[in-house]
């Protein structure tokens, strides 16, 4: 990288994007913000079903890193192992054979669990982006994901009562995931049950943190922008 | 690693599961074979599913690979990432930021795609483990994922028009998942269309690899003692 203000990176996503607000955190945890631009693709409007978006991104989700020379990365954890390796400390992917292994397991489980749970619940039990974007809605499908993310909670609870961070001793790809899970279920309502006192004690402690505080900020700036 | 003969390593697995087969093959890959022992955990006894099992691996899926010391690391994914990182070359899982995030977006678009999307089609829309394992059954999900599988293979057939591998110019853990997808595809006979040359060709090259034959030939012999 070299020091030229002028943003080298594009990001494709929507700003209070729960899988966005993973790829977000870990660009501020790397101190890239200089280098990177944000290009609005509307959820809402269905954009990111687009066939010029598809050609980006085949599975048409966000968020999706454009590259200077037009390279495209998608994929919230492909993303975050090309931005940690681009720069350098924190380390949100592991240094160690063992912190590897650990962090992308405790990452997919709190997405096939959590996040990716929630969001399926969201798409299919709500009504989700509307019934011009969800075409295929399964209500059955999406109760069960639901009852699986509440069911994960308490997983994640009972871990956190032994450790400091989702995927042991230091923060990680894991922890910013979590935090995309509680992130999700606030836009679905899906409340986290108060007696999980583990699970909401390292929620305040990631609330401290600034790369998460600029998030919340950010969405909230643009919120009032908008009702504006 | 030491030169000992008697391995470090348990992976519990079952011998021809397609998640499994993703992890044997990158050991494989990366000549771990003698450091490497395997446990059988019955898939079609539901093994996967008991609370011993489940507290190796709260998501109850196979494989899972244990460390010496008990660690224990799920997710073929994680599992991949802890072995390449562990050995020397073949590099499966990227040496610079663009490898990196390239090959975790195409595995993980591989899985979403087309393996997870046909696993998905296999325990939902047909009869899958059997009805004492498969608890749950949505025939709808599992339809339009066996769509959604078959669009991908499309998908990658267009794609390995102009490249050797599905990421890009090498071998890596991508071409590993969408060899499980094959393999996955061949136990629920979703026949991969004969039109799509492109990706027959890869898989073809894909047979003539020393760890994708090895697979191969230990299912077979396996299968052969067992109905003995």
């Amino acid at each position: 990288m070299n020091d030229t203000s002028s943003p080298q990176m594009t990001i494709h996503d929507w700003f209070n994007g729960p899988y966005p607000a993973r790829v977000r955190i870990a660009v501020a945890e790397k101190n890239l913000q200089a280098q990177v631009q944000f290009v609005s693709v509307n959820l809402w409007e269905g954009e990111h079903k687009e066939p010029s978006f598809l050609a980006k991104n085949y599975s048409g989700t966000l968020p999706v890193l454009e590259l200077a020379d037009g390279t495209l990365i998608a994929e919230c954890t492909a993303i975050t192992e090309y931005l940690d390796n681009l720069a350098g400390p924190p380390t949100l992917t592991g240094a160690t054979p063992l912190e590897k292994g650990t962090i992308h397991m405790m990452s997919r489980r709190a997405e096939l669990e959590l996040l990716d749970a929630i969001s399926f619940y969201f798409h299919h039990a709500t009504p989700g982006l509307g019934p011009e974007v969800e075409l295929y809605q399964n209500v059955d499908w999406g109760l069960r994901q639901r009852d699986r993310a509440l069911r994960a909670m308490a997983y994640f609870d009972e871990l956190l009562k032994t450790r400091a961070y989702v995927a042991g001793a230091a923060f990680s790809m894991a922890d910013i995931t979590v935090v995309g899970a509680f992130i999700f279920a606030a836009i679905v309502e899906l409340a986290v049950p108060m007696h999980l006192a583990a699970l909401h004690a390292w929620h305040a402690r990631m609330l401290e943190r600034p790369s998460i505080q600029a998030w919340y900020t950010m969405v909230e700036a643009t919120q009032a922008a908008t009702r504006r």
